[in-house]
C-alpha cells in the first residue's frame, strides 16, 4: 500500500466550499474526487477507477447491508459522521455473523459545504475502516443545491462474508437462553441530542461509537453458541428486542437492574423526557445464547474493551409469546413495546 | 414468489405525509417500511427482516457499485427516480462485464413528502427491477426535516457476478479499436433539463433510460471481444471517453457526423446553450472493441431493442495520447476535453 495522503494538504484553499460544479461529472468534480477522497481511500479496488470494483469472494455466502447517516450535528463527542457511517455499516454486518469486507461510500453534499470538513470526514472514515479491516472500494458524489440538504448526508452499503455456517436467527432462539449485553445503554443518542441543544453536564458525554466485529467475531471462534444478535441502534434496546422476539413464539424478560445507564445520560434523558431503554446506541449489541455458554461468553466479553462491563440482563421464556417484558427494581413486571413516534430525529 | 400488493391499498390515506416519526425506528417506521417497501420487493431476502441480507454467491469475483440519486425532478418523461435508481446501477455493473444480482436501496425522504408518491417510486423500483432480473435485498428509511431534503434522495448499490474471466479494461485498448455506442445522445439530461424549466417542443422528449445487462450479457455470450466499456451518463459522452483513454496511452479519434442527436433534443440544447456530447444518457453506452468484431457486434446491437440505433463513431488510434479528438462535418479535427463545471445539476 502507498501512503496516502492524511498529512499533506489537498489541493484545495482552507475556505474552499463544494459547489454545484463538483458533482456535475467535470473536471471540478474529478479533482475533488481524485486528490480529496480516492487518494485517501487508497487501495486497489478504488483506484482503478472503474465505476464498478472486482472483488474477490472466497465463501459462495454473503451479508449484505445498506444505512444513510444523515446524523446532526456531524461532528459530535466520541465520533463524526464519517467514523460513524463505517461502524454502523460493519456492526450490521458482525451481528448477522458475517465478516465485514467491503464497504461503499456514497456522498450527497450540499453547495456551500467546506472541503476541508469533507476531508475531514473522508480521514475518519479511511481510519476507522483500517482499524476495522475493511476496505472502502467504490464511491459516489452528488451535490445539492444550498437549502436541499444539511451540510452531508453519506450512506455506506457493504458486504460480509461468512466463516461459519450456522448462521445467527430468530428461529434458533429457545427457551432458557440468556440475554446479554455488552455494556451501558443510551449514550449515543445522549451524545448527539446533547451536543446539538448546547446541553452542558459536569462531564461531557461522549458516544459509545464503536466497532463490534471483532469481540463478535471472537465469540463465534471460540464456539459460543450465539443464536441472535441485534445492535442497538435507532430505537435502542427495547426497539431490538421487540424486532427479533416478534419473530418467534416466545417471549424475553429481561431486568431493570441490571440494565445500566451512566449518571450524566440519566440526566439528559431526564431533561429531554426520554426513556433511556429507547435511546440508539452505536456500540451495543444485545445476543441471546444458549444458556450453558453465558459464563464463557460474559468472560470473552470481560477480556475485551468492547465488551468489558458486559452483563446478563435476562432470558427467554415461553410465557407472553412474542413479547418483551421488563422486571423493575420493586419486582414488578411490565411490557415493553416499540415506540409509535419518534424519540430522537437524526440521531445516525 | 407470492403475489405483492401493487394493485392493493397500502393502509395510508391519499394524502397522507411522512412525518419525522416514519424515520424514528418505532412504530410508524415498522409499518411505513413493511406496507410500503418490504411487501412490494417481497423476496425471500428482504423479508428476513435482518440488518444484513444473506445472499448466494456462485463466483469467486463479484462487482460493487454505489450511485446516489438526486435528481429533480422526481418524475420526469420516460422514467423516475426509482426506475432511474435500478437502472442507473445496473448499467454500472453491466459495463464492467457483471451480471447484475442483488441491489440494496437506501431512502433519504424529506418530511412532508407524500406517502402515495413514495408508493410509485417504490413500486417503479421494483418493476424495473424484475425486468432486469436483479432482486433489491436490503434497505434503509431515513426522514429529514423540511427544508433539509428536497422530496426523496435514493441511494442504490449493486453486487454483480463475473460469469467471463477475462473482464473489459482500459488496459486491454488498442490501436485500431472501434468505438460503437448503442444509440443517439443528450436525450436523459434534455428530458429531465426540459421537465424541470417547463420547456416545450413539438414532441416530449423521454428519457433513453434503459437498462443494458441484457445487450451487454448477448454481446459477451456471442463472444465480442469487448476491451472497454463505459455508461455515458453525468458528464456526457465525452466524460466517458476522456476517462477511459486517459488511462491509456492512445487517443480516441471520433467522428461528428456519425453522432446521432434528435431534433428536438438538439433544439432544446441550443435553447440552453449546452453541447450535447456532454449531455448525460441513461441508456447509453460505449464500447472499444476489436477490430474484426465489429460488423458482428453491430448486428447483435440492431437486432435489438436498446441498440437498434448503434453505430460506429470512431477508433483508437496512437497519435495525440491521453487525448479524445473529433473530425467534424468539414473535416476539421479539434480537441475535446472534460467540461469543467457544472454543465447540468442533479440530472441523476
Amino acid at each position: 500500500m502507498k501512503s496516502n495522503n492524511l498529512t499533506c494538504p489537498i489541493p484545495f484553499n482552507e475556505n474552499e466550499r463544494i459547489t454545484m460544479a463538483h458533482g456535475g461529472g467535470g473536471k471540478a468534480m474529478q479533482k475533488l474526487i481524485d486528490s480529496c477522497i480516492i487518494e485517501t481511500f487508497d487501495n486497489q479496488y478504488l483506484n482503478e477507477k472503474n465505476d464498478s470494483s472486482v472483488l474477490p469472494i472466497t465463501n459462495n455466502k454473503i451479508a449484505f447491508t445498506t444505512d444513510s447517516f444523515v446524523i446532526k450535528p456531524i461532528f459530535f463527542p466520541g465520533g463524526d459522521i464519517g467514523s460513524l457511517a463505517v461502524i454502523g455499516t460493519v456492526n450490521d454486518l458482525a451481528v448477522s455473523g458475517a465478516e465485514p469486507r467491503y464497504i461503499s461510500a456514497a456522498f450527497i453534499i450540499e453547495e456551500g459545504f467546506l472541503i476541508n470538513d469533507l476531508f475531514r470526514i473522508v480521514k475518519s472514515m479511511y481510519e476507522t475502516a483500517r482499524k476495522v479491516g475493511v476496505e472502502i472500494v467504490t464511491g459516489d458524489t452528488k451535490v445539492v443545491e444550498k437549502g436541499h440538504g444539511d451540510g452531508i448526508y453519506i450512506n455506506t452499503t457493504g458486504i460480509g462474508e461468512f466463516n461459519i455456517t450456522d448462521l445467527p436467527s430468530s428461529k434458533k432462539i429457545q427457551e432458557g437462553d440468556k440475554i446479554i449485553i455488552n455494556g451501558d445503554i443510551a449514550r449515543h443518542g445522549m451524545a448527539v441530542m446533547a451536543a446539538r441543544e448546547g446541553l452542558e453536564f459536569e462531564s461531557t458525554i461522549e458516544s459509545d461509537c464503536e466497532e463490534l466485529s471483532t469481540i463478535i467475531k471472537k465469540l463465534l471462534d471460540e464456539g459460543i453458541r450465539i443464536h441472535c444478535m441485534r445492535d442497538l441502534t435507532r430505537g435502542g434496546l427495547v426497539s431490538g428486542l421487540v424486532e427479533v422476539i416478534q419473530q418467534t413464539n416466545l417471549s424475553c424478560i429481561i431486568e431493570e437492574n441490571k440494565i445500566f445507564v451512566k449518571d450524566e445520560v440519566n440526566a439528559a434523558c431526564e431533561i429531554l423526557g426520554l426513556d433511556p431503554l429507547y435511546v440508539a446506541n452505536e456500540g451495543k449489541f444485545v445476543m441471546i445464547i444458549h444458556q450453558d455458554d453465558e459464563n464463557k461468553a460474559l468472560k470473552i466479553l470481560h477480556e475485551s474493551n468492547s465488551g468489558k462491563h458486559a452483563v446478563t440482563i435476562g432470558q427467554v421464556a415461553k410465557t407472553n409469546p412474542g413479547n418483551v417484558l421488563i422486571k423493575n427494581f420493586l419486582g414488578v413486571t411490565r411490557y415493553l413495546e416499540m415506540i409509535n413516534g419518534e424519540q430522537l430525529p437524526r440521531i445516525c
